[in-house]
């Protein structure tokens, strides 16, 4: 493999002096691109598009063919998984994903089996593969899954949900079965980052998107420890040691500090709280992922201009911030605000690496 | 007017001593009660519904007929005023509230004039007086309203929304004209929450369903600003001072010892937070209420008076705490559960008034 060109990205996941902050942006590969949208369409549906390494190497390029970022992120989906554990994934158009086989029994989930993540989804790792091949070493490539309890929540609700009743709902009436399918999870995660890592990945992510929706006690027991276990594998798996782990849930609000001690280099934030905050309540240990809001992209280049300057100051001099977005881009976004936002970053932020 | 034979409320909002912890449930007069299905039934809507004041005054009833609650609330719904502002609300079923004429541009917002609340909206102020009648001092009457910015949310989405990008876009792109309609609605509510105190109630309430969906410096300008505006406001009115004041803004998590300033008698606290934490952040200031997981009634009775012993032991001795949910009541919810919760609330919390 040639040598990593730009690694603004790793430096500044361990904690290490950059010259300009490195940017990324989640869904970078997406919808508010055109040439998205045309391969999609070539590709005939996401999930076709998804499961093509040819067509998911060229959407993840799209981005990085327009702006100066620096970073790629695999293109695939966190529903991956349970489509692997035999649920059934499709995608219901302007609904999102549904499950042909939700869990809707401590039956069911007893009934899984952690499948072999290798032969059940081999064009994930053909596809970072390839992405590696076409980088050639021009900025690193993250993969990434969902979280134990997300992908729990999807099981469970057989899709989204607007109250999570179901997945909730469990952990008050049978908490054992709800442990006994993150636990399967967990397991069948920590396979499929490794896989990602030794096909080639350089760094991984992990999207919690409904921790949020828990109480206290309930983020701690059903989403933050099972954060743990896979930060804690991980460290100890051949593939993905040494490789930086970025946590995010959504919504973390006070519990970002906790988030912090389980062993990984760093949190994404979303565009709720304060850098500087945040910083302080996590004291440094862990570098720091976000957090402009998304709709700010709708605003002016101006107004994206200080706002990208807000959260750079938010932050603070010295090492250990990534910008990105709060959340997804959004699919209405205007591209030519995203080079707005890139370019701002790095421009920006030098005065706080002098 | 009869005296009020159970203050607990008000006497809790007020920081004062009580026997025990006081006890409502948000949404309690709703789909999950068989009498209130039933009455809906007959009404035909909602709407319907919501516009009578005998049917409405009979479903606020239904919850005190069977539970041993410390408060009624005004059976209404947040988007009387935007109603009354011209917008068309209708109810799509299944799918929640819709205005046929949404706010699409800054002309539509200075087209809206303040209404003559008293004038347009009734049924609202007739409900009150005839529920003051009906309670005969039994419990006290809760009167509430929609905050400006949760408000301006569903007049500019036109219902509900997934992210909020047309209001939050306006924030970005026109924030001088979302200011002028979150300035009109302020002026509004204060005419609509000083009707409804005048006609009887007996303590407000102000949803701020979508406080939690702005950034930190977002919060402050367009949600946190009216709120403390409309407290200001109505401490100085003379239907409306002396009455406390209830703010409610879900996932407002860090912004709860700022929202404790802004003049109000208490603060609603979502399930996310726990009662601990926000009473050292608002420094008792204030009163707190909350904060069950509306999912934790679907557990079985020994695990609600698990929930409820938690949660009552993390607000700990002392008055000020009104026990409630952290959201409204699900339809799912069986009303026995409710039961167990209300007893619960009032027998395991005589310790903490000792």
């Amino acid at each position: 493999m040639p040598p990593l060109r730009n690694d603004r990205l790793l430096r500044a996941l361990r904690r290490e002096p950059v010259d300009r902050t490195p940017v990324w942006i989640m869904r970078q590969a997406g919808r508010y691109l055109p040439e998205y949208r045309a391969t999609r369409a070539r590709a005939g549906s996401f999930l076709a598009l998804m499961r093509s390494p040819e067509l998911a190497t060229e959407v993840t390029l799209q981005p990085l063919a327009r702006f100066d970022l620096d970073a790629a992120i695999l293109f695939s989906d966190i529903l991956t998984v349970p489509d692997a554990l035999g649920l059934g994934l499709h995608f219901v158009e302007g609904e999102g994903p549904r499950f042909e086989r939700p869990l809707r029994s401590a039956a069911d989930i007893d009934r899984l089996r952690a499948p072999d993540v290798e032969r059940a989804l081999p064009y994930v790792f053909d596809t970072v593969r390839m992405l590696r091949r076409e980088l050639a070493g021009r900025v690193p490539l993250i993969g990434f899954a969902g979280s134990p309890w997300t992908l729990a929540c999807y099981m469970v609700e057989g899709g989204g949900s607007a109250d999570f009743r179901r997945v909730k709902g469990l952990s008050y009436t049978d908490p054992a079965a709800l442990h006994r399918l993150l636990a399967l999870l967990t397991d069948t995660l920590v396979d499929y980052l490794s896989a990602q890592a030794a096909a080639g990945a350089q760094a991984l992510m992990v999207f919690d998107t409904w921790g949020g929706v828990l109480s206290t006690p309930g983020y701690r027991e059903f989403s933050l420890a099972y954060q743990a276990r896979l930060a804690q594998r991980l460290a100890g798996d051949p593939a993905t040691r040494g490789l930086p782990l970025i946590l995010f849930t959504k919504n973390a609000g006070r519990w970002l500090a906790e988030q912090a001690e389980v062993g990984c280099a760093a949190l994404g934030v979303d565009w709720t709280q304060e850098l500087a905050d945040v910083r302080v309540a996590t004291g440094g240990r862990v570098a720091l992922q976000g957090n402009l809001d998304p709709i700010a992209l709708f605003g002016s280049p101006e107004r994206i201009r200080a706002e990208v300057a807000r959260i750079l100051e938010s932050y603070g001099p010295g090492p250990g911030h990534v910008f990105n977005l709060g959340h997804g881009v959004l699919q209405q976004t205007d591209p030519e605000h995203v080079r707005v936002l890139v370019d701002a970053v790095h421009e920006l932020s030098m005065p706080y690496h002098a």
